[in-house]
């Protein structure tokens, strides 16, 4: 029998909740597919911060590297907003990404049929949305150096960054965006700003050169801040996206917020080879966190999407994406997603009922 | 009497059609209110590449210096999207910008109650919303260095930006926003990524210390990720936003976008002191140009715009304001806020049912 093991890093806020779902649903379907797990869990973010004095303890990233896969609740909260930034929860999870080499970032942006009206969008335009944004995850602002503060001789006080990205880098994003548009609508939009930044001109320059090997993907480019509005205008004209870090960042919140329930979305982080980075895409929510609100299908879907990607196991990915669908079609909703007519459940009950139809 | 020079730049696409109209509007609201007006036209952008090879020719610049404000059309095109960066309309505008020092970019997102239904936002949501995008315009990514193309040792190409900000350009951008909030609802969101980039640091840590100037606003500070959302899930919930060039370029697109109709949006750039620059929102839709199609309002608006805050001239401002309205309540539309039961109009006639309002 097939045996894998699992990094749980449950993190802060409302993430042990979520994880702890997660981790008896993907029990139950591995079991069921005759899957054996072990489970090895770990702190991360502001959690380790406190325990540990760094918010990615060494032992916590050899212990993901040497796993199977990893599955990530959230990280951060107000405790640790105002610590430097060696000393934050998110430079963790930037260490992480970077340590995993984990530079491919796909998150789905899908309105479900049952949740169209928990959008803000008006209905015509929310049905059927579903784009998939392929975001780069180790390079750019994020990482670029160099960085950070000086002072000239008047005393003035800078701060900075470096956008900088090499060809190889983006060559490696394009073709895993190629290949998710392969197997999606075979439409694949790149975003960038290369009107007026350098390092867009190379990265459109380099995703042109890159669609010579996909024939079969239609490319186009726009600008971001166009990509910013089309979006809101016509989800609907967007199959597959990618875009570099930071306006990964800022489209794919922006997509998900489309679908009106990012308490329902996962993300995949990958790399060349080495484990997957499986996470939701929404935060640590320390305002609701261990009051049982929290909607843990995110976290759910992102197990499922580790079974996909990381153990190519679909049967069992299969088993929970049908569950999911499943508890939603039986009218089982948390508070983020609850509507007049549907059954009201905390965290734990959701789970609950996902593990009855798994 | 008063008398102004405006500078007129029309630019490209549908600018010198939207120009044509805002002239007339802006020539006769200052007749009827005693100011006499000279106009002065100059090339920008694409026309002005076509016409003397550079995108800002040196008379120009030096025409837009000595006048007393500045109105653009649009400036781009296919045609020259695949030339070198110094030979873009885009940098044309981005010199322009600079030159004139215009570092305080104001962009109003109000949805008109005539045109609510032309969000594609459900109703409730788009109700109402009335936001001002304050957006830093002189620095950032935009004008950083070092910026270009390197290879290193191995062969290998680099694209690269530098985001940076003085502690001085972000309290000026600051003072104006707390102003900007100050005249409106009192309320002021600053966006960064102070989480992960030592730029945005900088930029909280010195509006937070700008804030104690305006005791009567209230600061709130939002990840620009977040902003992408909250601007969607719950637009009303923002006042004032101000934030660095590139995330104000892509969230005041966004924050427009939610209006449904960005053929009404005006802008206004503005610096310690000189002339101002005022341009809609719009491109220069060049699939559009030449065809009487466009929506004139926002580069109408922008010359209200200019009234008021260039020139301090309040009565022509107001005068060239309820006139749109006006020709809006008697149901004037143009293609792109066109509905069932309104009137069908080109871009010269909406002008003329204008002026006829003014
Ligand atoms: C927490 C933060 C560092 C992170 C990011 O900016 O990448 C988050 O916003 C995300 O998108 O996963
Ligand atoms: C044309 C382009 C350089 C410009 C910008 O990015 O500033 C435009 O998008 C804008 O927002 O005015």
């Amino acid at each position: 029998s097939r045996s894998y093991t699992i990094t749980l890093l449950p993190g802060d806020g409302i993430g042990p909740e979520v994880i702890s779902v997660a981790k008896s649903v993907l029990s139950l379907a591995a079991s069921l597919e005759q899957i054996s797990l072990q489970f090895d869990e770990h702190p991360v973010g502001g959690a380790a911060i406190d325990l540990t004095g760094a918010p990615l303890p060494a032992e916590t990233l050899a212990a993901a590297k040497r796993s199977d896969a990893v599955l990530l609740g959230a990280i951060g909260g107000y405790k640790w907003d105002t610590n430097e930034k060696h000393l934050k929860p998110e430079t963790g999870l930037l260490q992480l990404r970077s340590g995993l080499g984990v530079f491919a970032n796909l998150r789905p942006a899908v309105v479900l049929p049952q949740l169209v009206d928990s959008s803000t969008l008006k209905r015509e335009v929310a049905e059927g949305v579903d784009i998939m944004v392929v975001r780069e995850l180790t390079g750019g602002i994020y990482f670029g150096s160099p960085r950070g503060f000086r002072k000239d001789d008047k005393g003035e006080d800078f701060g900075f960054n470096t956008e900088v990205y090499s060809g190889s880098e983006i060559d490696r994003i394009a073709r895993i965006a190629f290949e998710v548009a392969r197997k999606r609508r075979g439409k694949l939009c790149s975003v960038d700003k290369a009107n007026v930044l350098e390092s867009s001109m190379l990265w459109r320059k380099r995703v042109s050169a890159i669609a010579a090997e996909f024939p079969d993907v239609e490319l186009s480019h726009m600008y971001v801040d166009n990509a910013a509005m089309q979006l809101i205008r016509d989800p609907k004209q967007f199959d597959t996206i990618v875009t570099n870090n930071i306006f990964g960042d800022i489209l794919s919140d922006e997509a998900s917020m489309l679908t009106g329930s990012i308490g329902m979305l996962p993300s995949a982080s990958v790399g060349e080879s080495g484990p997957g980075l499986f996470e939701p895409i929404h935060g640590s929510a320390p305002d609701i966190a261990g009051q049982d609100k929290a909607n843990p299908l995110a976290t759910v879907l992102s197990a499922a999407m580790l079974l996909r990607y990381a153990l190519g196991e679909e049967a069992a990915a299969r088993r929970i994406e049908d569950a999911v669908v499943a508890t939603l079609d039986m009218g089982f909703r948390t508070g983020d997603i609850f509507s007049a007519g549907t059954t009201f459940v905390g965290c734990k009950r959701m789970g609950e009922e996902v593990l009855k139809s798994v």
